[in-house]
This record gives structure tokens, C-alpha cells and sequence, in this order.
């Protein structure tokens, strides 16, 4: 595959250039930005509310959602009173820096702590393109199954930490958890792994310890002040 | 994004070109090749397998089984006595016609009827990748959510049939099966839906009208003789 090597990489610079664009004035606002991997239908969005729910008392938070087509998900994020900007991507499998650069401008980064983006429902394209992110996490959801550190290493590779989403339904998928620790353990020693269900009727559960641990993140990030989750 | 389409276009353009070269010579031994289409985790593998329990009665069948890594699909097919070739991309997230010439290279083509090619678990990539075959179907599973024909469009338009598997845990997620199929619809009234369970305790659910829809394609292409499915 010399040919899409040869392709890829001219893009993938520009993408780095602009990438390190963004964190330099993501870093100047003391903004601390996260990008959110998964597949279609894991949870993003679910999780991401119940985040901001956990968060919002103590940061100022906006979200960037990207998609293929459609602006539902920023539309449930701007329900709960949270700046969101939409990016279609009209076809692209990932989101790049020159897209997050755009959404960037329109956003008020004077009035941010945080910014979380939710990249194209994907576990392969999203992995390679860094965009100024202090963290990349993932999720993944019970009924894809415990084999996926297996088929897509990548991803579980650059993920600081792997939620492991709708837990509740472990039984109806014979889902091996053991198994699927020691797979992520084994492609990333310094991932944690937080077992959570984002929506539902078991929704919540797991989401404060996953909050402190991102709040942790943003604290070193801004100005301090010491982090609070609300449970 | 006019850079990416500048760049994409002499890629798929010599893919279209190598998969006339493959339609070809599928046509030549009158194969029917079918391209298989899913996020991961949507059952892909178990369906393909209950396909061919289906119909392994009636038509000879092979599988080209493509992954970004590892070759535990093509392990699960061979164990049914069914001849599988691994395709590994390396991190491609979509299969390409010149893959999918080598893997017909190393299948004996006078001794098959059917070959079913399961692409790389993904939503968007394969959808604009012709790779010789005469349809694309794709799965989609209950647990990714109702939603997914308004956010992944392409990947419904391009499919001739839509899989809906996991129909067992339509409660457990709230899923709107009516919404679901009225959004199909709108972007695709050709495409028949079959509800289906690949596998599980309900495993087989749905499994026969699938399969005689898919026998009567092969039908048309193969040297005719009638169709029957094992139930």
C-alpha cells in the first residue's frame, strides 16, 4: 500500500501544521480540549451529556460535534444551555484541524475551560489526525463486542482512557469484561478503563469516577482551584 | 474540502478501473459477489455465518474476510469447512478492488457460486469504494440506535439490502423499528429491510427471508436450477 502512503502524507503534515495551531491558542486561553472516538451508536453524545451534567458546576464547557450529515447532536447539546457548533463533514470519516480551527473562531474561548469535541462516529479514520487535543478517549459499547482491541489496535492505542459504555447489558451480549482488560492492558498499559452507562435507565452509573479523572486533567491545565463533580 | 477531493479522485478512479477487471472475471465464472457492510460489532461475521448455514446446501460459497488486523474472522469461517481469505489493510479502513483481485487470485473460481467479502467494520469509508461486486447490503444493529440513516446517509443509499440485526434487544434500547424503516425508506425505497437475529439464543430469527432474497439473486446470475434455503 506504497501508493496510499505516498497520498496520505502530504495531508496528514498540513493537518499537524494546523494541529499545533490550534493547541498553541487553546493553550494561550488555558482551554483544555478533548477529542471523543467511537463507533456509530456507542454512546457519544449520552456520554457526553451526562459529562457536562457532572462537570458543568465547576467548568465552563463547549462542544464541537462532528458529523457526516445532520446537526442533531448539537441540537440536544445546545438544549442543555451549552455552546455547540456543528461541523458536517459531508462524506470524511474524520474530523481534521482546519475544521476545528473554524469551529474554534466562532466559539468565545475567553469564557471556556474546556472543550469537548465528538469526532465521526469511527473507530479507524479519526485515529491518525491530531487536532491540538490535550487527549484523545474512546468509547466503546458492550454489543460490539470484547474482541475489538483485537480488530482496531489503533485506536485503543492513542485513547488516554477507554469507556466502556452501557454496561448494563453485559449479560444480553455475553460480553467477556476480564477478557477485554486484559486485551486493552495489553496494547495500552496507561489507559484507564472506566465501565459507565451514559443513558438509560441505569444512567449515570460510573460517570463520577470517569468526571474526577477528566476533572483532574483540566484542573493541571487551568488556573486551579481544586475539582468538584457533581454526583 | 476541494484539497481531499483532488486527491481522492485518481485513487478511485483506478479502483473503479480494477474492479471492472474483478467484475469480470467473476462474471466469467458467473460468481455472484456479494459486499457486506457494518460498523464493528453489528454482527457482520455471526450473519455471514448464518448465511451460510443457510444456503451452503445449495451454492458453493467462499469469504474474503477483511480486517484492519488479526484474522479471527476468517478462523470462524473456516471452521464451517468454507474456504476464507484473510485481507489485512493495515489501517486502511475500507477494502479496494486491487485487495480484493488478490484475494480472487488465491480462490479457486470454478468451484464457487457465491463469494461474500465482510468490509472492514465501518460506516462510511467502504460506501464510495466499488470493488467489483454485484451488491452491497450492510448491517446495522439495534444497539447503535434508530438514528443512524439521518447520520451515515450514504451508507443506506448505496445498499440494496439493509440488515436490521439484533431485533432481540429492541426494548433494552428503545429502538423506533417504524422511524428506523421510514428513514430508510426516504433514502432508499429500492432497498428491502430484513429484521434480522445472526446469533445468540434467538440466533436464525429472520434469517430464512433473507436468505431467499440473496438466493434469488445469486439465482439470476448463476446457471439456474431453483433456489432452496435450509431453515
Amino acid at each position: 500500500m506504497t501508493r496510499e502512503v505516498a497520498i496520505e502524507q502530504p495531508i496528514l503534515d498540513l493537518n499537524d501544521r494546523l494541529a499545533a495551531d490550534n493547541r498553541a491558542l487553546l493553550d494561550k486561553h488555558k482551554i483544555y480540549m478533548l477529542d471523543v472516538l467511537a463507533s456509530p451508536g456507542a454512546g457519544k453524545t449520552s456520554l457526553i451529556l451526562a459529562t457536562i451534567a457532572a462537570l458543568r458546576d465547576r467548568w465552563r464547557i463547549a462542544v464541537i460535534e462532528g458529523d457526516i450529515a445532520s446537526d442533531v447532536d448539537s441540537q440536544r447539546i445546545k438544549e442543555q444551555g451549552i455552546p455547540a457548533v456543528q461541523i458536517n463533514t459531508g462524506g470524511a470519516c474524520h474530523l481534521e484541524s482546519a475544521m476545528i480551527k473554524r469551529a474554534l473562531d466562532i466559539l468565545n474561548l475567553n469564557e471556556l475551560d474546556i472543550i469537548i469535541v465528538e469526532n465521526v462516529g469511527n473507530l479507524v479514520c479519526p485515529t491518525d489526525f491530531y487536532l491540538g487535543e490535550d487527549a484523545k478517549v474512546m468509547i466503546l459499547s458492550v454489543p460490539e463486542g470484547h474482541d475489538k482491541p483485537l480488530k482496531y489496535p489503533g485506536v485503543f492505542q492513542v485513547a488516554k482512557a477507554v469507556l466502556l459504555n452501557k454496561i448494563d447489558t453485559l449479560n444480553v451480549f455475553n460480553f467477556d469484561e476480564r477478557q477485554f482488560k486484559e486485551d486493552v492492558g495489553r496494547l495500552n498499559p496507561q489507559a484507564t478503563i472506566f465501565p459507565v452507562v451514559a443513558a438509560g435507565e441505569q444512567g449515570g452509573k460510573g460517570i463520577t469516577a470517569w468526571s474526577q479523572w477528566l476533572c483532574a486533567q483540566i484542573e493541571q491545565k487551568s488556573s486551579g482551584g481544586g475539582c468538584s463533580v457533581r454526583q
